[in-house]
């Protein structure tokens, strides 16, 4: 097993976890925490695949990650009562999900032999969309909007950790690029959660000639 | 004209007249009614087709698909006000379009040589793809969050029974296991919407050890 | 560059800064504004390219898009204040960007020699889904679902005089084509913008026999 084949089950186990749990807050039956798990756990990579026009998508391939996400389904539904805050509980599993989840995306484009450009993409894209889908099936307001908080910019540095890690002149093995990712990514918005780090936002200020 | 072929217009037909309602709801005109039914008609089974990397898309190979999609808008706009409940024949015509698809879905799957977790997928996904994108797009709560009904349980079991009947030992023809299919999903979904079958959901237990 | 290449830069850029205004209207950082307007900006020609099976989609083949998607990002975060209506100048922008957008995705369709349907239904999607996709993770209301007013409708009509243009006897260029196009598109929006034009909305007459 390649280190990109193992972050991807990784994504796919840790996303599959934020899934079930969105799916306990709406009190779904266990068919309905194995759909969010699945459609969390796949989304990203699935996006990802179709744009590459990678043949077959990663999860046909390789029938043990939808059995991945189905077992994190079934664990959270006989488990979710014991944890405290499910809410934190998502936001934090989806950090480390977001930051696996970049590193596979970023990874796999740059395996493919894409520009800087389409690895910033893939990285944001792989890391962003599948928990954007399950946000926006479940009526949530998606964890990309929440106002203040890195999210995005998170996935996009992750993203350029990897471009700059392959495209500058050292060597640099596909493992070593992918550690250097998540962590940048997985610090950012540790950072953001936990010490409220941000970017400046758009404020609005008022227009500057009155009418 | 094949078994599956005349399930992919049965189902494009009924999702149709389910979008198309959707939009007499938000009260759209002509053209907004014709967009919702090919959305709803198509969304599924376009989403199965690039995953399976199918080429050309269903709808694209054949334009009846979408002049059936579009007859089932006009008829919807000079015939809804008849209806005495907008909200009951969408739920209605939702489960037999579900059902339809849902053989659809897992037949094609089958007959592309997939395993049977494919086939599982495939199943569900072009069963419950277009419903939710009508949803989602027309801002209404997605039906396959409806608390205590069975929704993608329903088209899980179908797929599951396409899929046995495929792959066990029996001979089974593939418009015999699509019937069995489609008869298992409807079933299920109007047991659910008349008698209230359901799986236990989640309740959301106390934490166990207080902290 | 042909004709329909600058199409497609001029709907990126048009659509990137509307992606751009509502980012600024959710309060997101400038990163946050980059994935808006990149969304807003691709979104409709990447499910164009997938369902055509176009490879590679159109901003993989050229990096420059995601750049003037970008610079858009960067132009409204430091002018946006200056507008006296953010909202006024979305409505207006989208009319431009829906456009050109349903030009370029008719215009493709016709280069790919698809028929007259398939035609009419890349133009509605490139020219619908961008904005479509924004107002969705935005949280916003669709501009496709407001209540008496022209949008699809106005891209159908756009996409049916490529269509006309290119099947009927006459010798047309692509660009004569795209141009017409475009203007039958945007006076179609601007006239229900400015002046109220709309077709007849769906009413919901009382039923007819009472049960």
């Amino acid at each position: 097993m390649t280190a990109l084949q193992l972050l991807d089950y990784a994504s796919v186990l840790v996303f599959a976890l934020t899934g079930a749990l969105v799916a306990s807050r709406a009190q779904l039956d266990i068919v309905g925490f194995a759909f969010f798990a699945c459609l969390t756990a796949t989304g990203g990579g699935t996006l990802r695949d179709l744009m590459l026009d990678r043949n077959p998508i990663f999860w046909m391939d390789d029938p043990h990650i939808l059995g991945v996400a189905c077992a994190a389904a079934v664990l959270v539904f006989f488990t979710a009562h014991l944890l405290e805050s499910r809410y934190k509980a998502i936001v934090w599993l989806d950090a480390a999900a977001l930051a696996v989840a970049v590193a596979a995306g970023s990874g796999i484009a740059v395996a493919e032999g894409q520009s800087l450009g389409i690895v910033l993409v893939m990285g944001v894209l792989t890391g962003c969309a599948g928990g954007l889908m399950r946000d926006v099936v479940a009526n949530e307001v998606p964890l990309v909007l929440k106002q203040g908080e890195l999210y995005v910019t998170c996935a996009f540095f992750g993203a350029l950790t990897t471009g700059l890690a392959t495209f500058l002149p050292q060597t640099v093995s596909a493992a070593q690029a992918a550690l250097a990712c998540a962590a940048v990514t997985f610090c950012l918005r540790a950072g953001s959660i936990a010490f409220g780090w941000r970017l400046p936002v758009y404020k609005g200020f008022p227009p500057r000639y009155k009418p």
